[in-house]
């Protein structure tokens, strides 16, 4: 078999090696059906079991009530950017928008197509390196509903419980942490997250919907964006990425198998420690972008004294097997993700690695 | 390995069993790349030699012009239905669509949210039993564009040749028989198609789009529903459907492997050609949907003198290991979808189960 190395790009990202065995090992056909997943119609029985098993495994892992619906669509977090707003910002058409790195501005800008948007705050003038503080939020009151972003891949922030926005609908785009620790759903109206960096594959995008939303959908919106449609047709008004709604199952799978998602909480935080320790220890050679109770779990970002010596540790990580470490250019540095399915292993070797270049170069 | 059947789905459908064996083999990690398609950045240099290669390899199938731009979207042709509208309707917000089933009649119901549709023929009356012959179509001649749908699943009725639709703009829905043979890509506008009836797994939309048309997009557009932003960033404004990617440029590459279009048509036509003779000398008792000169190569329809014995051959097919040969509602009876990837020995042994049920039931 090929070697594997250690992957830590910010997503698509690293998958489970079991989830990518059991892909792996069925790819030409599945038990007892002898069709790839790939070849099935999204129409037959064995599909039916493959997308209910997958719903009936993420309302467990987050203990959803059947006030919600599971949606599996596509195009992105970024199409929920414009589908968000179309179908339930009227009929008041204003919202407010929680701003803390590239994402939520991009959602701010599709949103301003459909109707009003106050920025309830933004951290724009410090980088974004840190979440603002409930009392920061300018929050209008009369409004559809706030928005946030519960993780900034680029920053490497994250909340550590969603802003409390009283009786307004609460949506939140969980792309880059959902399923990194169990979460209250009965806070949200909407939950969307793209599959890709700790669901699945690119090409899918899961939507959590109170169902009570539905009612602000117009039908004159196109039928596909039209999240009526979606529900009602169960996520198959078309064809559905059949073969990444398989994976996100394998991944339900996996994460249940290994304890579920407080389990998983444990282990992020445990596994993230070590490597924020690792830049708390190293006597400011390392320096962390985000601010101390902003950091994320999932993306750790960090700078070097030079850019130089940034340069020369990324070659270096590359030399040895770490993939993805390079930072995003509006934060320069290096930038590890560290998803659910990135082993601790991983991370323990790559602060070795840290270690020894600070001894080497300081 | 388990077994496989002969899979006649409309779609989700059949693909070579080599490409499937070379996804497979790789799917733990690329050669020389120590991860899985499944895990790689879109934005990495093992991806840009999976998507350039595939739309290299797509230019060359169907003798692309520098003229064009291929897209690698998501969410179906559905969504098609409406960012052909949505893109290049205005100024005019006036199209012609020539309507020959029921995903027409889905594009229809879309462009009419955007502008003034006229119908330019329908052969709905006869159950879509025919594609319409050119004298027929009142073609409304100061449209933005004129619309067809080259192949239509449901009723197994296929375009022989483009309709001609003078200097207006042309846009087929090329979704079930894209890649069937080579066809003048120079007379079209926009061609699209979902990639998983001859081209792929679901959750890629394969569009093919001629540049000059871009000019049309309004920049007041949902950006991801616009073809500007879409080409401009190469299918990677957001993260593409990597993994689909990658199997439509496996499924090219097999193409070009097998010979090309030309090779494909000629096999597409002996391997349709086995199953309507199987009709045609049934004395009746197979009846095609069909009329003759609109015969799909893609998707063989017909009909058995009653709908018990209609019942009664789908099961004992389904016993056989033929599976997917149900007839759409709509139509009744059978389907056999024999796109490109399946075998030829498939349909020789279905012909011979059929007439084998036709001695012991007539």
């Amino acid at each position: 078999m090929e070697k594997r190395i250690y992957n830590f790009n910010a997503g698509p990202a690293i998958l489970p090696e079991e989830v990518l065995q059991e892909a792996q090992e069925n790819l030409m056909a599945l038990p007892g059906v002898g069709m790839s997943i790939l070849e099935i119609s999204h129409r037959s029985k064995p599909f039916d079991d493959v997308i209910n098993q997958a719903k009936a495994d993420i309302k467990k892992l987050l203990d959803i009530s059947d006030d919600y619906s599971i949606m599996f669509l596509q195009f992105g977090a970024s199409l929920q950017f414009s589908m968000v707003p179309m179908n339930i910002m009227p009929p008041k058409n204003k919202a407010d928008y929680i701003v803390t790195g590239s994402w939520s501005k991009k959602a701010v800008k599709e949103a301003k197509r459909v109707g009003a948007v106050n920025i309830a705050a933004t951290t724009e003038e410090t980088t974004f390196n840190r979440i603002q503080k409930q009392d920061e939020l300018k929050l209008s009151g009369d409004v559809s509903y706030v928005h946030f972003t519960s993780n900034n891949t680029i920053y490497g922030t994250q909340y550590k419980s969603e802003p409390e926005v009283g009786d307004v609908t609460l949506v939140c785009d969980a792309s880059s942490d959902i399923f990194h620790k169990k979460i209250d759903v009965n806070k949200y109206g909407i939950i969307y997250a793209g599959a890709q960096k700790n669901m699945g594959p690119s090409g899918v995008t899961m939507v959590i919907y109170r169902n009570d939303l539905l009612e602000r959908s117009s039908d004159d919106l196109p039928t596909m964006l039209n999240y009526k449609t979606q529900v009602e047709n169960d996520s198959m008004f078309n064809t559905p990425n059949t073969f990444g709604i398989y994976i996100i199952g394998l991944v339900t799978k996996w994460l249940l198998n290994m304890g579920g998602l407080d389990k998983m909480y444990e282990t992020n935080k445990h596994k993230a420690g070590i490597l924020y320790d690792c830049i708390d220890n190293s006597n400011g050679f390392y320096k962390g972008h985000a601010e101390e109770d902003s950091r994320s779990l999932m993306n750790v970002t960090f700078n070097l004294p030079t850019e130089g010596l940034e340069k020369k540790l990324i070659a270096e990580t590359l030399y040895a097997g770490f993939s993805g470490l390079k930072g995003h250019r509006s934060v320069g540095g290096l930038r590890a993700s560290i998803y659910n399915a990135f082993p601790t292993k991983g991370v323990e070797d790559l602060v070795e690695f840290m270690n020894d270049f600070q001894a080497k170069n300081s």
